[in-house]
């Protein structure tokens, strides 16, 4: 099997340092990482890249080596980066690419270093030079292109999303209503290079990227990763729909502390991620709970990730009962394994010659694109049935 | 559709009595009772029983009238039944019969009033008697018979057990292998009528009743119907299998105060109900996780059952994450629907033609008869298939 | 003994009706309550009111009678008031009082029904219309008056408030910056009777009230009753204080559901509570933590609240370690008993010449007036040494 | 000031390595380990010793040297000494002197190495020797003893331990009845060193050497340190009693999965300290409430500690209410500092003269010899004041 290219986009990021080294020290050590679902056989057995073939590259805004954001990222030392200088040559060696800001609302900007940054004045350079930057970086190789960049501002669906055609009109007229992410994603479509967006933003999300995806046959999914509190949630909102006990309250308090939590901690980006997370128990439960989602940054959690959920329920001749649980997670120690397994699979999905929303992949995903089942279970039953096919096809034409 | 006769073993009960005056008071105020399955249109249009069709009476040991213990029984007061002369004089008119002592344990013995339970010196003679009042009871009308009784001591398997012949040569030679709840199960499916055990006691499970239940071609299902924290376990395992995350620890608490912690204090007892809830686990992950499932009778708790798990699991690059869940239910009233939902559904079986252990009805059950699969969700669509299938023929059939 | 009359403001809310109703069952059945202070021999021993000979009256601007009013209250049937009909006639024969709606913010005033509020013009008509109903439901009995009305919106202190002399010309000039908790605490004080606020809303803490209760030797106390998350809190802060243990975040999450709650959803009676509940932490523990406290309105909880802490603090050489608490209250019936204790203390003050801020009663308040001591076990202590300094005198006097 | 030298028995164990590795890198860091009593302003002004003066060596049992030992215990990698290899060299560099097995029971006796313990076969001569160790390791430096070895097995007390001249018969009969720690404090206070012992075993508590402590004029304190769930125990319990509020349940399930749990896992060794936890309660509230505590090791724990505790009490009108809670510790750093106050503050006592049990530092014990006073704050206010007692008299005396 040949090599894999990964580009991402918000490479210092937690998910991005923790997933690299992770990768790098398990590829050296010769042990398997852990909770990696490509591992499992019914996966394994349809050839996946292997991990020592994956190679990392990507966009970044901020002003720091990847070393250095590494050890800050994995704040409670899990990886022991510190006293790990070999992975440091190695993660300072990846090729980090200018990033872009225009157009991606003030928390974001306040990030950004004035020489990490893309400062093109036209939209249209500016996916010039990122849609080169991905055909350098690709070169013979397959490769796939993952959004772990922050939450971007909602952005209002509009007429110039609507179309390709209206899409890349705005793209010359300088819209406003053109985000980083839907850039990056337009580049790598068009590039055909397949891609994943794991965060909130809307990614490839809107119509006239979906029509990209189909008009150049490549494959792309999101979005948003099921890492948490929605991960419990819809492995359990089964049960309550399953013994046919009516939830009459969900309310979840969400507290974190790494760079997710801060830009979160602007209500304009939250907005995002609270509606990926509310929309959830309605499209498992099949009514309109009365339900809260509160995500919480404070500092002192670091990378750290508490969820407590309060579920409210009515069962036989009215009885009110109550469930809670609480969450004690690692944020990007929860994401990285999603993501490598992601990049795997559409990687594979693209050499299968599927293209468009894969929508198989929404186990992996708090809002998937392309389709409303949410149930856990019923997501898993579905990716594996996908494994499945691709297999019993390669046998059969073999 | 025709009357149901349902006849309960262990009729003075918590979960009999909240099911019997939940169910009085459903159909005199002409309201659904909710958390009904077989209220749920994929099950309801195969033609269940009314409630209103339904007729109670049982067995019990305890010199206690209906009422009062059913007032004792809603220590929460949910079902209001002080003030409820109605169904004062409804509990009262339901037939008691006398039930069985011999070989039950201490425990239980200890429960009995002399002149509520059978005081026959032979077991053969028991048995008869026995036999004599459920097709009494029966009449002419369809009839299910749910073991609800108090747990029992563990039986240990031996030959006795392992054919109908020497099971019923055990019965003439008044052996002391043989407990209640095998000679009620032994008495119903004698007499055809479909057998439920609801409860952890060994019940139909052993090879000489369910040869019994070929040889009469009569269905019935089992044991230990699934209401709280394994509900739980059963739905969460899932999500530790899915995403690959290494499970090292499971440990359970329950707290509970009614008279089912009472026997489970008895460590005899005890043991029957923590195989059974512990050997899920397993069956769910597919591996042994360091697992401790401890049950606590502490009176003041009521008919209230607290349970507690904490979750230690290990991610990617042994990373450490922890879960924990807090269950607050109302054992009896999360059983009762259940109990219904079986009668019906067993009913409907055996109308239909089906026999011997009726595996799709996994759901219910902790320790599902007929079947290792324990995942909820797979249980779910299990029975909602069998349900599919016969709703399939009799249109075919139609 | 004699008796005492009890005013209270909010007669028709959750902490009034199960008060009066609890306290009326209570003596009819010639039974304790329990969950009373005052029942406790150090402060029995002072020659308390009888429960017997406490009599209840006062203000509401809701058009219901007290007897429904005290069933939707006690959502839970605790004092299954539905089938106690001589509880009804009791409730229904007290007196109540035309309430003030005058300057109380849009969520009070959407209560109100047009009959039974005050609809003076002149704000000096209807503070002498409250003091004349004072005057007369008082009469030649002892009598406190105790606000238990809905949590106004913020008052802005100002000149008005800081003598009283502006004070009473402020009234006279219809000020929009006296609010109806002012106008009855200013109504009972001018009266000469004892003044307790339970509620977070300004009430008697504004000097010109300060200065009055002064001049008029009435002793009065407040304020915001300390029942649920802030009651723990106070027990548990000194735990980290002992241990020298850093606390980096307390965060509480608060779900309610009765009226109180309904009041709080709108932000600007929220933040009123949200301060109160806030700035206890740094008084216990010396320093700011990183601290949030949110409430939630969430109409399924009915009287119950469900408050949720998560604490993470460091220990020897930086470990981080975690504590959670979970806290299941019924709100009224936490507040009732100690609405019971502050009147019966107070009344007992103000026979034995106590006047102005009684701070030994802050063992009662989120808030408490006079002074910043939040630790519940040293507040326990203040108050127990009032009581034993009064007894002391009493013996002395003898 | 000068030196202080501390003896700890168990001195490869977690909180021993815990203790002085934390110590030796905070004084090579120059900065405050944190977490001392004795660092706050009220204690230090006294003149504790420093922290740079204090020396370690002491008694154990196991073939392991220190280093590899305190890596071991710091499971979680919180003082990342496997990078430090400075203190590599100083903890190989403490004296570790032979430990007794004699009497100690099976599970303590299986970690011993052989040539790592006392083999003299005389008691006499075991402590002689032990006598001997003590006298060489003090030199003419302050010196004290604190026992942080394993759990023992419940000692039964007898006519054997009530006088001090019955006890030295019995030493130099071998009697069985006597277990390794009471030796080690007999041969500290013979020695006239002022011993602690913050284990569950029995320690100097027997009237023999009580008797002794006053005799020679020696300060002792004792026993189990109060680190974890009985720590909030004991903070919390005064809420209810100050509440009024009718604990009915206290239910405690303690996880862990150190070498302490794994001796507690063996019933004869846990029942000590059970019983250390569950009489706080009733020495808290006042009476006796249906509580339990679980101690249960699972492995995967390591150095973690979860407790959950459920509470259910009664308050006004017989009203039900819940409190859980969960505290997640890192054992041997919640004891760490503990220990460090108490060597500090007794050595201090002995300085000033206090001899026999020093029942002002109850706040640190579970368990606290010399009083029944079991309430967080109260036990911080007797030894504040002591502190402030020895201040006073240190003034007048200046």
């Amino acid at each position: 099997m040949s090599k894999l290219k990964v580009c991402i986009i918000g490479l210092k990021g937690s998910i991005s340092t923790v997933l690299i080294s992770g990768i790098l020290q398990s590829v050296r050590n010769k042990v398997k990482p852990g909770a990696l679902l490509t591992d499992l056989p019914v996966f394994d057995r349809l050839g996946m890249v292997k991990l020592e073939d994956i190679e990392f590259g990507g966009f970044d805004i901020r002003d720091v080596d990847m070393y250095t954001s590494a050890i800050e990222n994995d704040a409670n030392n899990i990886l022991r980066l510190d006293s790990d200088l070999d992975i440091k040559d190695k993660l300072n060696a990846i090729p980090v690419f200018k990033g872009i800001t225009m157009n991606s609302g003030d928390a974001i900007t306040a990030l950004a270093g004035e020489d990490a940054s893309l400062q093109e004045k036209s939209m249209i350079n500016t996916v010039n030079q990122i849609r080169g930057t991905l055909r350098n970086f690709k070169g013979s190789d397959n490769c796939v292109v993952v959004n772990l960049a922050s939450t971007e501002e909602n952005v209002e669906l509009s007429e110039t999303h609507s179309t390709l055609e209206k899409f890349e009109l705005a793209i010359e007229n300088n819209s406003k209503e053109i985000s980083p992410c839907l850039l990056y994603a337009y580049a790598a479509l068009k590039e055909k290079i397949p891609y994943v967006n794991f965060t909130p933003s809307i990614g490839s999300e809107i119509p006239a990227l979906c029509e990209l995806a189909q008009v150049n046959k490549v494959p792309h999914a999101g979005k948003d990763g099921k890492t948490g509190e929605t991960l419990v949630k819809t492995a359990l909102a089964d049960l309550f729909v399953i013994r046919n006990l009516d939830v009459n309250i969900w309310y979840g308090a969400n507290i974190l502390g790494n760079m997710d939590g801060k830009i979160l901690d602007n209500s304009k980006n939250a907005s995002t991620k609270i509606e990926s997370k509310k929309s959830v128990l309605k499209k498992c439960l099949g009514y309109e709970a009365d339900s809260k989602v509160r995500i919480e940054y404070m500092k002192s959690m670091d990378d750290n990730k508490v969820a407590w959920d309060h579920i409210l329920f009515t069962g036989f001749c009215g009885a009110k009962m109550m469930m809670n649980f609480t969450w004690f997670g690692i944020d990007s120690f929860l994401a990285a394994p999603l993501v490598i397994d992601l990049v795997r699979l559409i990687n594979l999905a693209n050499n299968k010659g599927d293209c468009g929303i894969i929508d198989e992949f929404a186990v992996f995903f708090k809002s998937p694109m392309g389709t409303d089942l949410n149930s856990l279970v019923r997501q898993y039953q579905n990716i594996e049935e996908w494994a499945i096919k691709h297999y019993t096809n390669e046998a059969e034409n073999a």
